[in-house]
């Protein structure tokens, strides 16, 4: 044992034997959705089979979105120079940074600050969030996690929003993340609906997920959206062409049923 | 319409709706897992209830495997620099490359080439593989998917092949990876069973995925792996501290039941 | 032209025909050195002989510090993995982050800071630093450039200020780096000298360079180290060996004369 | 030393004294330029002050090409998201790979392939192109260094010869690459001059340069246009803007002399 001697708590791996935050992986196989084993690799404990059943719809929420974010197309540019799959795999993933996919942090970082408020001050998620988004105006700072370049009404904010209510995890958080977009219609004057990365934020605050690893259930989700631009890039495309970064059609199947 | 036009088949974004390869997003989210949906990202079409366990199984397998891999150390290295979560994830990936996580997509090309040789020549797996590992030798080159630094009887690798026999899914090439197993006992004089990255391979050459992408499977399991560990680092660990390879313990939860 | 159309003032590409900044590449090869091209690439003009011989320094000394730094060891075990020397590159750049090459921005902004409060309120260097000293133990933030893990006299911080001094280019924010250094003896007890990253950030701040490029100028002289360092790991060791972080010895030529 | 103590024969630091492959690095500084001591890290030794000032030439020829490259595309890429500094320049860094960047270590495997064919059978620079081209023509393969996109008579390329000529360094490989541009035409019925690329890889043959660390001359002189255009990017633009690949246009300075 060496003056550099550590410790860690999330794998154990002895021969003939790996326990994942004290379950052997075996066991888990074929028992436990992949979901549901990021969930426990990430905050030490299995979720409930609803809490499961949230995390899978906001990883397949997000899975992709076209082939326009930055992350596909420093993806795609780099997998068009001849590099290797994993390498153009980081470049998609260094492109999810501040202004793409950072809003799930800072989102949860605000409703936070809200839910903090309501307790400090006993008062109301409209009246907190009122309080926090003058604050907000005032450092000008815009609140993340609401509006969207394309969808009004996306259709995935929707459905994550719909979906814990069903699943009875629809609580504080995701009130406070309607009051927010509630108190931005009067500040603004105009709508700003929360988007998918607002609801996957409010979401994630009532999972009691840190919100330093906010940003990891995009960048999990994405990766394999990367691989299938990748992927696509290396065997439809020339090496090397110039990717436009908006001027192209979809020609994939049309819309089927499951 | 520019010069520079281009076509994808992957996501069709218009306002206000997604459809991923056809299906629209909100109907996927809550009734398929995410494993399902990077099946269908991938390959362009809906895994079988089966094949969906069973792809589940390969990510769960594959998701940790303790402190000492190369992508573990190169992401908690450049965790403790300060670096962004996404900056750490990056260099982990940038870890998974040949001798790490690469064993899929080789392991692959080796069980697609034996299986062309027993069809050209009419011969059993165990006659192909024996000509195939023969071949092999004089090029000095070594089978990827064989053997293992720490486990004898890799746990993962017995479960895989077990579900995959119970979901009807273990076909030809499960049959050539183990004629492989047993044809490299003769060659070597000692037994080099088959690794968790060569049971994956097998696995997926009986999913019909294209070996190039083969290795993105093991990247996409580990992601959240490396979030784990980047995490851990960033919150338990004092910045710039040396990272000792290999000397560490396991301090998380005694072994616990699902 | 497109909606899109986008403005650069950095390189104008003609068919048989580059011009950096507006000068010929042809006229500038050959002529100028490779580290002044990066200052007329980063500055937009080109350095006076003596600016030019200064950079040169700054550079040179920082190629390389050895094997422990994180930047060396997140490239070496990428490309222990058999990853490509580009992969490996990117691994080390990635670990360049705040605790690592970081006080070179940091520091730079510090002594601009100081430089304000001197101007604004008529004081001296060491006011001002005593001031923005104290302001920053409230804030219980440290001062960057400051104190080394190995060396309490870096030979290279010495040569960099005499060879400023020289130059005449040593001015006002070499001034206040040292005001800095005295009054951090005051405050701590103890003296942190001036490290190398400190040296450079002065010394930066006299070429007027702005603070937000500072850190580039250390990942730009680290490449070449890295690169020597990822090809003796592919050519002088085995593949996925364990990396200790400090436990190495210099094994190469004795010291030598110029 | 434990059982992981390993060598290393690029730098020596001791408290308060650092040597660079046995040099001093205070006694390099303000004697050597950076071109030289990259040379001198990457090689072992100081290059002679020819070999000095072709390296210079070298490291000066590639710092930017303008904005159209997939390097420069997806580190600005990156950038655009709110990405650090070295964020960007590691997405850049990944895509200078096969098809861009890469026809450096190419070139130079074909230039030593060819002297071993002249060495081997006695024959001139002509023959032995001829016989490597009509070989690789067999294997579909092209010769890695040869044409240009936009330039047909590209001025780096000349200088790098000319500054060789003059400097007495341009021997065996320099005539096998004129012998290749020559056989090509008659092989293709047209002209494909030697490139950038081409030139510097004849050239690092010349200066006795591994291949496998030809790209690396290309990564390290690339690097500062990378920040260039990050820095660019990310004062002059909006975040988050559409990159458009190839319609921009130069504003910078007009034509100057030095």
């Amino acid at each position: 044992m060496s003056e550099l001697h550590w410790k860690t708590a999330i794998t154990d791996v002895q021969p003939n034997r790996v326990s994942l935050r004290g379950y052997p992986i075996d066991k888990l196989m074929g028992e436990i959705s992949f979901s549901q084993v990021i969930y426990l690799v990430l905050k030490g404990e299995l979720p409930s089979p609803e809490k499961g059943k949230l995390i899978d719809a906001i990883f397949v929420s997000s899975v992709d979105h076209g082939a326009s974010p930055p992350s596909v197309l420093a993806a795609r540019t780099v997998a068009s120079t001849g590099a290797e799959l994993n390498s153009a795999i980081a470049a998609g993933v260094l492109a999810i940074s501040r202004f793409h996919g950072g809003a799930i942090e800072e989102g949860m970082e605000l409703f936070h600050e809200i839910a903090g408020r309501m307790e400090e001050k006993g008062i109301s998620e409209r009246e907190a969030a009122a309080d926090a988004l003058k604050e907000m105006k005032k450092k000008k700072k815009r609140a993340s996690g609401f509006g969207h370049r394309i969808h009004t009404q996306d259709p995935r904010t929707k459905k994550l929003f719909s979906l814990a209510e069903e699943l009875g995890l629809a609580g504080k958080y995701v009130r406070i993340a309607r009051a927010v977009e509630e108190e931005l219609v009067g500040l603004l004057g105009k709508s700003l609906p929360i988007n998918v990365d607002g609801a996957i934020a409010a979401l994630l605050c009532e999972l009691d997920v840190p919100s330093e690893i906010g940003n990891a259930f995009f960048i999990i989700a994405r990766v394999p959206g990367l691989v299938a631009h990748i992927h696509e890039e290396k065997t439809r495309m020339r090496p090397m062409r110039k990717i436009h970064p908006q001027d192209y059609e979809y020609d994939g199947p049309q819309e089927k049923e499951i």
